[in-house]
């Protein structure tokens, strides 16, 4: 992030930054790039997608990050299943569904652990996506600075995807990426009447 | 699907049926069931949501099925990473992008040849998980009956799961299943303009 401009500034400089980035992504020929994924709102999928993607990835042989932001309280499936595979980094954020320690500085120490851990592989070209669980929440939580965010995500390398996850996508974010869905809940019956979240599907 | 009732009565009849079931799985105790769970709309994340819920449920252990009701024509990346990997049970219907043949009865003929291979899945409860990916397509172009799939999807082992993704689920899929989530595009920037489908995101 520059430092000579005002806050202000910040919103219409970034853009015109993606703008002359994006026309220099679709000049080029072969039209391969990395992508900036967000999967937002309310409906269930959104990690689900995230990790969806990361093993599409491995199915191509490409090497692959992870920070999860809120998960950890509990081993869930996705962590069992991919974070011992090979090609595969992966980081979960402090102890647990931070969000109940009532501890907010610890929460806040956590995140910022978590995000220069994030940063990293946003600096790697090696890491050819990127996946950050939920960072979504640490940002609508203000765990993170947002600008920090959205700088380290728009200067990673050129043909590393990232995808991130979330409820409450900022809108900085959502003008940032290059694709965004937005997940709907048309219903979701067992939650409604009290039915835990189910093993393989919720967790 | 009972054979004295006629059409018109099968969907109400269907209705008090899957409102029977519900009460049955409310009044157990444990809360503990197989959900059906359907993905659709226009925006990205639906297959990948449906891989990822795989990963989830390998990674506790279940054993699950996956048939692809539309790719096929190319290896995708969730194939490749799947495939061979232990407790999975993988099939791709057809011998591609089977709406590209212009041979309708080719495509239905295929179609059911699947859904013969989805159905005995769904009639094993070996089977903690089914994935049925693209489904929603195949009924779309009537390659399927409907009622044939949703009965079948009804009657599967009260413990076992069942993800359906695909554009445009039909009205009764969605009645009949417990959570429905539909993907939106907020954005699908690069799509309009041009730039190719990116491995790891796309394939």
């Amino acid at each position: 992030m520059r430092d000579d401009i005002n806050p202000e500034d910040r919103h219409a400089w970034r853009m015109q930054k993606k703008q002359q980035i994006m026309r220099e992504r679709i000049a080029r020929a072969d039209k391969d790039q990395g992508i900036l994924l967000v999967l937002t709102g309310p409906g269930k999928g959104k990690s689900s997608s995230g990790f969806g993607m990361l093993a599409r990835a491995l199915g191509h042989g490409m090497k692959v990050g992870v920070v999860q932001f809120i998960k950890g309280a509990f081993s869930t499936g996705e962590e069992a299943f991919f974070r011992h595979l090979p090609n595969v980094d992966y980081h979960v954020m402090g102890e647990g569904y931070t969000w109940d320690t009532q501890d907010r500085d610890r929460d806040v120490a956590a995140a910022r652990a978590a995000w220069q851990i994030a940063r990293k592989m946003l600096r790697d070209d090696s890491y050819q996506l990127v996946l950050l669980d939920e960072l979504n929440i640490a940002l609508r939580y203000d765990y993170l600075d947002r600008d920090t965010v959205l700088d380290d995500l728009q200067n990673r390398p050129a043909m590393q995807h990232a995808v991130v996850t979330g409820r409450y996508a900022p809108q900085e974010l959502i003008e940032l990426a290059d694709t965004v869905t937005e997940m709907k809940v048309v219903k979701h019956a067992f939650k409604d009447q009290g039915v835990r979240a189910q093993k393989g599907v919720e967790l």
